[in-house]
């Protein structure tokens, strides 16, 4: 089940993607982070990466790609915030 | 060369694309249309089609891509504005 993260779980899973470059929304409370590839194929064989992720996952980015930039938000709308989904695909993002 | 669209040009390329539902942000110059697919799968394929070609165009849309819904911006920044290209790109999303 999924569920909001508790402070605990924050504390312990949101500074190591802190310094990955993840910001977090604190209005949405939502994950975000702007990767910069070489070029649109760079970029777009990324996306399709983490969409098979996604996909396997039941669990789908936010996304905008411009180009070389892919801007991502990840939050779950069922539970109205981060769960350990979101940190787990942000992980996920960073090893791909 | 790719130039911004003359009047003329408009006026002959733009209404098809508005029936088809693509509507001008006067603003930026661009074409926007949002595609509502039956779910993420259906979605991302689509885009991975439009990807491939967009790089054999090298041009290359602005859009968000969030569960089953893509937004789509289309404009030549190298031209400050809507051009051929993106006329040509829009009609080639529309029937991937």
């Amino acid at each position: 089940m999924t569920e909001l993260l508790s402070d605990t779980a924050r504390e312990s899973l949101l500074p190591p993607l802190a310094e990955n470059g993840w910001t977090h929304d604190e209005k949405a409370d939502a994950l975000c982070k702007t990767y910069e590839f070489e070029d649109f194929t760079e970029a777009f064989s990324w996306m399709t990466r983490a969409a098979l992720w996604a996909e396997k996952w039941n669990h789908h980015p936010d996304w905008r790609n411009v180009y070389k930039t892919v801007e991502v938000t990840l939050t779950t709308h069922d539970v109205g915030g981060i769960s350990s989904l979101d940190a787990k695909l942000a992980r996920k993002l960073d090893s791909l």
